[in-house]
């Protein structure tokens, strides 16, 4: 490296020793605060595109300004159907019921003295990505910014099922959040008896309202809406419930008629963030092509960066350790020239499973969903420097 | 499980289904915002407990209200000299200089365009526990909280010392902030050629402004006022500059009269967070115990805790994966039968380097230093529930 070749792009941009500013702070500054803000410099949101019901509205995390595999609470996507609701921990119960032995209620100061876990998990919206079936969007926040990650931290529902006591007729369970439309979803016995958090906490403290104050579930890799937020009953019943979210939404409909139903897992997907849709590159030189890769079914094995068109790939570098079931971030350093090429990611997971075209994966799937979108994105870097999404 | 018998005290609370309110949000919610904040339920703030000059002052993360191992940036404990400076990023700069071949300037603009790197490290401040020597305060905020974990993204600084062309007879940097004091502190060149980040992110968005934006130095493992906020200059030098903050400060009077000097590393340190000072159990029962425990040296390899005043120990469980210089959580099951007990723990790093008791620590160092204090804290949990510090 002391030749500098690899970064001489970028370097040879700084070697003016002019441009030092000495005219800093020479004041005092601000004091401790009890609670802190972002710096009033910084302008990076949650994307929100509101209906006439924004209350059944979604936000969208600014991936492009993404860093390590964490999304700060305060720019985790929101997803809601009747909107947020304000609701009092100290007022707020969960119901365990249903075709179980000892019915149980649990006060918030109840669920906090239990045992406890925190994992690092992503949460995707089903719908995350959803227009690039056929309209792809012009930035990786409207592309892939229904996505977060997050260490949370709760109560593992397995064990209050254990102390409920299931019936062996028992074969799913019904959650239903606190919200105004009572959103519910209907999850299979096997997977509440795995790995499902009931979570209190996000990032080191207290679950924000938008992701279900004071409690959600926490579904690792299953779609988004499955995660209940504001989580007040949990019911064992012998059969799934056909509500709306896995009726009219969610089930995506196939090229020869069939209903696909209840694919909860979301599938091993990548994007690259930088440089993504609306960015500008200065000028040839070294860049850091750099995104996120996760699967439902567990670690990210590898990802194959191709910067020409998908004809020749090379492997990414990841930051570690990695998490199952968690983004990962990968990086790799690049040179451009200053000729057009298009940068395409792949993944494939620990189970094997490769991410698919965008081709391949309409040609199985039709074109009849907006759901469960998985496909490769590929980003167009024209000769000034502009990048653009390619399919649009 | 299904007995119910390891959570029957707080289940046997919990079995009156009369509680459940269903009175809940029946009408629309809050619409999705562009940046979030949390409940107005949620109280927990740093604690500052300022001086006649507030700029150098600090606050301390409540870490009895901590989840999992990382700190919310609005909740990680603070530390100034002369305050926090407010700094307009596009204009300001990183100088590299002294004993090297080609000085170099860098933009904010050109450090993005860097190669990245995101890791989970801690943060802990000289002073942390520093009365623990002699007049223990009440809580784990007061007595440990000057402790964050983040993950930090940015570039190695060792990267950037290859492409400067560091001179052979260079042994140290000086590392400057552009606070009003201009903080600095000199690094052994060894340390610097090895794992130090040149953050501008903390836990995924732009670092905040007390944390030192736009960009800062991350010291794995060494003491917090290495670890330079407002990062404007590095100068390679062929010895330390021997400031204000190596010398009045952070070094430590030995009972032999001789000065304990550079002593970077933070030793492997625990603390139980639950129960901690001022909590009060509500009764005899199940709880769960847990707290942090960390190494400036990497790893920590197993955590004891012992609730019969230091006579037995248990092994606790971690939160996996661990992460090197990184917060690690452990827990332990724990049925109180309503004596009044003492709490510990202890915590051996990977080095095999046991956590003192505060009896031998004093020992080796006697009391005539405020910092570096890493021995064992002692919780008493008295027969009517309340907890407080053993050694006060």
């Amino acid at each position: 490296m002391k030749s500098g070749a690899v970064l001489a792009g970028v370097l040879g941009a700084c070697a003016d020793s002019g441009k030092v500013n000495d005219s800093g702070p020479r004041t005092l500054g601000d004091i401790p605060s009890p609670y802190g803000q972002r710096s009033t410099y910084e302008k990076s949101v949650r994307y929100t595109n509101l209906s006439v019901t924004p209350e059944a509205g979604a936000s969208r995390t600014p991936l492009q300004d993404s860093y390590g595999i964490l999304t700060p609470s305060s720019l985790h996507f929101e997803r809601h159907h009747s909107g947020i609701p304000t609701i009092d921990p100290s007022q707020h119960h969960l119901l365990i019921h249903g075709m179980v032995d000892r019915p149980l209620v649990f006060s918030m100061e109840e669920i906090f003295r239990l045992p406890s876990v925190s994992r690092i998990h992503f949460i995707e919206c089903s719908g995350n990505s959803g227009r690039e079936w056929t309209t792809p969007e012009p930035t990786v926040q409207r592309t892939h910014g229904m996505l977060g990650c997050s260490e949370w931290t709760g109560v593992s529902l397995s064990l209050l099922l254990s102390e409920v006591g299931v019936q062996s007729e028992a074969k799913w369970i019904i959650a239903e959040g606190a919200d105004g439309c009572k959103l519910h979803r209907s999850i299979p016995m096997e997977k509440a008896m795995d790995n499902i958090i009931i979570a209190y906490a996000q990032n080191g403290e207290a679950i924000r309202p938008e992701q279900g104050y004071p409690v959600r579930l926490v579904v690792p890799g299953w779609e988004g809406n499955t995660h209940v937020k504001w989580l007040r009953r949990i019911k064992a019943v012998d059969q799934p419930y056909m509500g709306r979210e896995e009726t009219s939404k969610y089930t995506d409909l196939m090229p020869d008629g069939k209903a696909r139903q209840f694919t909860f897992v979301m599938e091993a997907k990548s994007v690259i963030t930088f440089p993504s849709g609306r960015d500008k590159l200065p000028g040839p030189g070294f860049y850091e092509i750099t995104g996120l890769a996760w699967s439902g079914r567990g670690l990210i094995k590898s990802v194959e960066i191709s910067i020409d068109g998908g004809q020749s790939w090379q492997e990414a570098q990841f930051q570690e350790p990695r998490h199952p079931v968690a983004l990962t971030r990968f990086r790799l350093p690049w040179r451009w020239e200053g000729q057009e090429v298009t940068l395409r990611s792949r993944c494939i997971d620990e189970t094997g499973y490769v991410q698919p075209s965008r081709e391949a994966l309409i040609e199985a799937r039709g074109l009849n969903t907006r759901y469960h979108y998985n496909g490769i994105t590929a980003w167009r870097v024209s000769s000034d420097g502009s990048v653009q999404n390619a399919y649009a």
